[in-house]
């Protein structure tokens, strides 16, 4: 029987006090036991988001999300910036393009810096842009990207939305969504909430808001005119996933006890020491802007990163992420979200150094466990 | 500590042998382990849906089903044929609206049976239209719908589907969706599949598929394309919640031991219980077709139904369900759903019984338990 660990970018452990939640005998979603949950849930995901805006729960992955984020705002034809630096990137593209959207991409190497000058200019050539996409971490990639100057830039444009998918690293990193000026946050229950997935959130500005009124593109279950009618009850348009939202209430109130600043801090020491250690073992790493939610690493010419991704998972139970489209055996992706502490980072490193080692790559993975160390506890010694 | 009881129609309770599976550990969705699970998982829905076609799963809930229903088979400007006798066939008659088909409404009042000839007349005079919506329980009204007669009648029709709402009773009462020839069946996972909302599933016929080539309604999450191609892997296109696909392969595996037609038959007595009881309480039934899914009872003029759903709820930590819109107050819902046994029908007549006495009513409880008895266990001696 393999000790099972989840280095994946989504899902990601679910610490035992929640599963236990949620393995509680089902309650009726309209009894006043619920709706104080709900209430609660309401009020913690204020706090996470760093927000007073609603946010509001659809049962649904994150893309459900995204299209939320696509189909309550905008209009036919209105004209977007989508900034895609990866898979995730050119979803909100593909979203777009779905609903006749007339779309300005930006489309950046995967793994490369957004120079926000570009939008600036973008937005001045084009003022009647109405949203602009972007993504706090591209989690094909690992790469950040500063939602702070954008919001800057937006913020000058009256009538243009700032919309951000933070899908993998709500809750990992810093996301300052009021004092940031974003708009529309997105995001999915099954990272760093540390709950499986099934559920998907979306925090909603006074400006986005104003947009709903006149949005004409084609909507039912994503329509959140019906979840914002409903939230004023603590209630669902549509019968939620319940289980999962009990379960979300012990998550949210663990990271409010625990605090999310200290949340951000943890999960940086994660990803620093994991990419000290892979820098360490000989190692590139991928992005030029590296994300404390997921770190992408390169591997040596001529090695299989699928391959390493299957012995880790079949011989030693350890899920780590390959690459995805042209990066697919190119790389390797290991997540630093959610219910994660000093030694899973050892684990993974060491991880990956064994199943390089059972292919017959060698890389110095005593450096890299040493580099980690120092990150992690302060010395290697 | 009121021990609680479930008799909604969703969600509805879920065995601790399910409610235990779901606690597990977290597992990725791109292992073989997890896509064994998925196999035996689309392999079993088949069983429950009576079909050789394809069943979708969707992460949402049963209404996300419904408008996958709408924007993969239908076009701008359609034709489509609503009928509609409660909340859930009005919901199927909203969704074709938002997305500006040509909605024929076939209105029936609440409670009513359908005359199928109303239909045959409707196609003959309008052979251009693309599907027929129909319910096979109306839950607002627990009334059933002669399916079979209608998948009969639009297979004439060679461009006409035929699209049928089994969120409440798939499971729980006879669905024979090859054999009736309904091209799309869409239900839900917290009704008679005896787990947590958050998934809901949808089967596709040859003719349907073929539909899906040329509908241009925009869609990206609900796109059945993206489904059909990951179905084949068995995948899915965006993250699935993993914990309830664990606990819908034990929840298909407790039916498939049980087996379906013993599975119907035992709701069938449930309800036909249930409704003896009610009548020999002096209640009247809603329905003039009831379904065996949920039983609708008509209270006395002047009882309100709303406070016997919340005295049965916060005193005796029972949950039944009231009216909706212009019935709200005035009848309440007892569903046979999923995980319940004879005694839990005993236990729901006598909570209806005790509910109303708090109130000063007096009904026969004696005489609705006696009739209940004679049902199911053949004697009420």
């Amino acid at each position: 029987m393999l000790k099972k660990r989840l280095f994946t970018p989504g899902p990601t452990s679910v610490p035992e006090e929640v599963l236990l939640e949620m393995a509680a005998p089902i309650m009726h979603h309209r009894t006043d036991e619920f709706i104080k949950i709900a209430a609660e849930v309401f009020e913690n995901l204020k706090y996470i988001f760093q927000t007073k805006n609603d946010v509001f729960i659809i049962a649904s992955s994150g893309t459900g999300a995204m299209e939320t984020s696509v189909v309550n705002f905008l209009s036919e034809g209105d004209k977007v910036i989508v900034i895609s630096g990866g898979k995730f990137g050119e979803r909100f593209k593909e979203i777009s393009l779905a609903y006749k959207l007339n779309v300005i991409p930006v489309e950046l190497e995967w793994g490369k810096k957004l120079d926000t000058n570009i939008i600036k200019d973008l937005l001045e050539k084009n003022p009647d842009v109405k949203a602009v996409f972007g993504t706090l971490c591209e989690t094909s990639t690992g790469t950040h990207f500063d939602i702070k100057a954008l919001g800057e830039i937006v913020a000058n444009y009256e009538d243009t939305i700032l919309v951000v998918d933070t899908i993998s690293s709500l809750g990992a990193v810093p996301c300052m969504t009021d004092e940031w000026k974003i708009d529309v946050v997105v995001t999915g229950s099954q990272k760093a909430f540390m709950l499986p997935p099934g559920l998907a959130f979306i925090s909603v500005s006074e400006k986005a808001l104003k947009k709903i009124e006149t949005s004409n593109l084609p909507k039912y279950y994503f329509n959140l005119k019906k979840y914002k009618k409903t939230l004023a009850k603590n209630d669902f348009p549509f019968t939620i996933p319940v289980s999962l939202i009990v379960g979300l209430r012990k998550s949210l109130q663990i990271i409010k006890n625990i605090g999310i600043e200290k949340i951000w801090e943890e999960h940086h020491i994660r990803a620093e020491a994991t990419r000290q250690a892979m820098i360490s073992a000989g190692l590139k790493l991928l992005s030029e802007s590296p994300s404390d939610a997921v770190t992408a690493v390169v591997l040596p010419e001529g090695v299989d990163g699928d391959k390493l991704v299957k012995i880790l998972r079949t011989k030693y139970g350890m899920s780590i992420a390959g690459g995805q489209d042209h990066l697919k055996g190119k790389i390797i992706r290991i997540s630093h979200l959610g219910w994660q502490d000093e030694f899973d980072v050892l684990t993974a490193i060491c991880g990956v150094g064994v199943g390089l080692k059972d292919m017959g790559i060698n890389i110095e993975t005593e450096k890299a466990i040493s580099a980690a160390r120092k990150v992690l506890f302060g010395s290697s010694q």
